[in-house]
């Protein structure tokens, strides 16, 4: 576990690797964001892992508490996925309950904030892309090499 | 749940919302995929959420199981999250192990497959994106309204 926390990330060819521990452990995480301070609970990925096409925050917000402010954003589609605990989700005045399994799409101009008012630790994702930026997808943007699959021993 | 299971979507000015249930049971899911049948333990989000930055797929693969082939892609950055149990990423024929917290960024010409090797269910995410689409992130993506955070009792 020591070689995993102290170098989580790997780079390949084609490919970099970053081991974020345990949803649970997220929590362990922090970020400074200028004008809020220190936030517990919260780890940007893109700069971590060279990712070119988005913006990817795990988080971890304790029971009882919730971002202290709304926001909105200029040129991006914002996805939340839910991965433990229960929540709200407050988009532009309407109130939506969010749990494990709950994925919400936000269009840039929503006007969002969000708590946890349950009793276990919120878990989430939250990606930003810009929106409509996707030209092709599944099938026709892959290609299946003659190649045939085998693994080590 | 029975309202839930019935009608997942919702959707509003700024959002659509969907309820894809608790992680173990998104083996439950399945998708037609053209020359391979219908593959079990996998759901496209992208038409289902109206999402046009990503296509995100949720996906339970269980014990033993694996991918029949490998595959690349031609215009879009892939990133997979690990969510429940073990299992083996193959690479350019690098092999990396994954489990809970494992994220894994591959750029379009990397020829990947991947296997549950473990005894868990492995659950994990694939998101595709556009690659080098991200303009502007974080921060300077977001404007924050003044608007204080109130919530119904």
């Amino acid at each position: 576990m020591d070689a995993i926390v102290n170098n989580p990330t790997k780079t390949g060819l084609n490919y970099t690797k970053f081991e974020s521990g345990s949803l649970q452990s997220w929590i362990e995480n922090s970020v400074e964001i200028p004008g809020l301070g220190k936030v517990p609970g919260k780890l940007f990925l893109k700069e971590q892992m060279g990712l070119t096409s988005t913006e990817i925050s795990i988080n971890a917000l304790p029971a009882g508490e919730g971002m202290p402010f709304h926001h909105t954003h200029k040129q991006n589609e914002e996805i939340y996925i839910f991965l433990n605990g229960t929540g709200q989700l407050q988009i532009d005045d309407e109130v939506l309950d969010v749990k494990e399994g709950s994925i919400v799409k936000i269009a840039p101009n929503g006007v969002r904030t969000w708590r946890n008012n349950g009793t276990e630790m919120l878990v989430y994702l939250v990606l930003q892309m810009k929106d409509n930026s996707l030209a092709q997808w599944g099938l026709e943007d892959a290609d299946v090499p003659e190649k045939e699959v085998v693994w080590p021993e």
